[in-house]
């Protein structure tokens, strides 16, 4: 294992005054590639060596049992708080509502760690990095990964930054998927587990959304066959795929609410084919500025990596994947989400009581759809927060 | 006007044992091609010389009150009912199980016209029509339609038909809307009108939707600007828009029971990015089979004509919209049809209620989401038989 990190030096003491901003933050790697350090993936197939990009925030204590993982979703990354820089225009990490002096997961108390997942392409080893073998990227030449190998990965990172077990685990999403499996991987180091606007597996329905994005990736002519430069994306297929998420990511509401029926231009419709409606506009948006932070092969593995998590598939019933589970639950859904319904959060509350398990369970109101969880003005924070308190009694009682 | 029409012959007396199968059926055209018929488009273009395809079932009454006219959806035809031939594996017209001798549109009873939309690609003038200015395909260079255009030609027909006025007009979904700008555009002519799976507007998630299937014809290079060869389609976008619509047609509930989460292979996951899921290789041949059967062109402007319908816009309020109509109307929704949800038809009602006019509603008990119109296996067709018959009832007495 090479080590090529510094652990971050010891922020200063955080006065009142510095409460909700982190001390600039930098993502460090690590890469993993001594001889017995290849990683033998579900599939099957092999990889070796992998690199990890990842941040943390506060300071691991002397006990080693402040540590919190957070698992980020399907276009997240390590920069999951705080500013890399002081300049003022500069968007803080994905989860900076959650992450920092006296926010939920508070960094005066906790060590947090937040890693890009095996297979991403925000600095973690994925279908976008260097393959040793050919010195070009490796595109379709990367195995197929799953959400049980990337929490695999995130194992070793945690014995190279020192950690024995988790106080929580946290995450939406594809991150929450991440969460259920390590909890029931690792059910030693996992004290408290948060999915959030999660499941045990997805719906048809979600699996039909994600063949059609990979379908708009690999219907572009620029994507041939996972073989193109870095910079020459099949940007058109990839910035599709994100529109089509996009509207999975909103409710109904949130997009009446955002957008209405309302045009472009004020005097109504221009007869044209695209781009007259609001709703319209910011889609493309949000194509169109994906495509300059992400990979298409990597959306392609990675939603695959989604569809195959399957807790019933792979271990019979739900609740048996959880029988061997020891940690306590918080499982968070919200009321507009349709992509990750709230029908199957209740499904995972179920399995995990069936077994005898602590579980706490909160169906958060909110228009905002799947995309809730990344986003403030509900009760998130304060249920995070409650469900670590608690664990702090318990654990001192 | 070119009179290339036969009107059908007269249908011989149906015996009981004949009940359920029409005799079989032809389509027809008209052409509207005298000096004085060019079409006059709300949006401010022409268009001229057009033809319309259309069938009919039924004799029309020496009374001429017994005519129903059945407006189609984005991918309908002319081809409401019956088979052109006698083989046993014909599939036949798209609205079979509603229109026939003994059905609930009974063709022994009433003269039932349906015809292929202005801007169809199915025998009515469209944009895979033959330009006659450059004796090539319209493309893009077709005039923008509304569903108000698309009634102004349906006018037409009845006018050539000898029909003065409708009993019945009904139809789903874009058809349901031709519906209601039926009722709004001609109140002296509609008797009864039945929107189907329908709404007074899109919700901006359904606009969202057309959009990124607009886009996924777009973006592909065999679309060429809209200028392609009609034997050599931009078949992977057109593939791919119906994918993504089909997701939108059928509900959660029912890809759950159609499919649920079964692989192709017995042996389950393939690790691979494709057709590993029964719901994809569904998806696919869903497309696959629309692009033998439609045109690329066509697709961008119907959606867009759907996006584009607006009663509350066009009128100020949906009810002030209504409020010339003299209709009855029975308005029908699908409880899991989440695409043109049921709240739309309770919005409906209530517009229609407000201005004084008699409508009954129905919200039909259905795990087959917006396709439900389509389909047998719930009391759709009970539901217009009844309401047929109150209409018969009303003017007798």
């Amino acid at each position: 294992m090479s080590e090529i990190v510094k652990r971050p030096q010891t922020l200063p003491e955080v006065r009142p005054t510095d409460v909700g901003r982190l001390e600039p933050v930098r993502t460090q790697t690590v890469t993993f590639e001594g001889p017995g350090e290849t990683l033998h993936l579900e599939s099957g197939q092999t990889l070796h060596p992998i690199t990890v990009a990842y941040e943390t925030y506060g300071e691991l204590n002397e006990r080693r049992d402040n540590a919190v993982l957070v698992c980020h979703a399907l276009s997240g990354d390590a920069h999951a708080a705080g500013y890399y820089g002081l300049e003022r225009d500069e968007k803080p990490g994905w989860w900076d509502i959650l992450i920092g002096p006296g926010k939920p997961l508070d960094t005066r108390k906790y060590f947090v760690i937040c890693s890009n997942f095996l297979g991403g392409c925000k600095g973690t080893t994925g279908p976008s990095s260097i393959n040793p073998a050919t010195g070009k990227p490796y595109g379709m030449d990367f195995p197929f990964y799953t959400v049980k190998d990337m929490v695999q990965v995130q194992r070793r990172l945690l014995k190279h930054l020192g950690v024995p077990r988790l106080l929580v685990v946290i995450g939406g999403s594809l991150g929450g998927m991440q969460v259920l499996q390590w909890a029931i991987s690792f059910p030693e180091m996992v004290r408290g587990a948060i999915p959030i606007a999660s499941t045990a597996r997805l719906s048809p329905q979600a699996i039909a959304f994600n063949e059609v994005a990979r379908q708009a990736i690999m219907s572009d002519p620029e994507w041939n066959g996972g073989d193109y430069s870095l910079d020459d994306q099949p940007e058109r297929g990839l910035g599709l795929a994100r529109m089509i998420g996009h509207i999975t990511y909103l409710s109904e509401q949130a997009m009446l609410r955002k957008f209405s029926r309302r045009y472009i231009n004020d005097q109504g419709r221009s007869f044209c084919l695209t781009k007259d409606f609001q709703v319209e506009s910011y889609l493309h948006h949000q194509g169109s500025s994906f495509v300059r932070r992400f990979d298409a092969n990597t959306y392609l593995y990675i939603t695959r990596a989604m569809d195959y998590f399957d807790l019933e598939a792979a271990y019979g019933r739900i609740s048996t994947a959880f029988s061997g589970c020891r940690s306590s639950f918080l499982v968070v859904s919200f009321t507009s989400d349709w992509l990750f319904p709230p029908d199957q959060s209740r499904e995972l509350v179920q399995a995990l009581r069936r077994v005898g398990l602590d579980v706490s369970y909160c169906n958060i109101e909110s228009d905002q759809g799947h995309d809730a969880f990344l986003l403030p003005g509900h009760r998130m924070g304060d249920v995070v927060s409650g469900f670590l308190e608690r664990l702090a009694r318990v654990d001192a009682s």
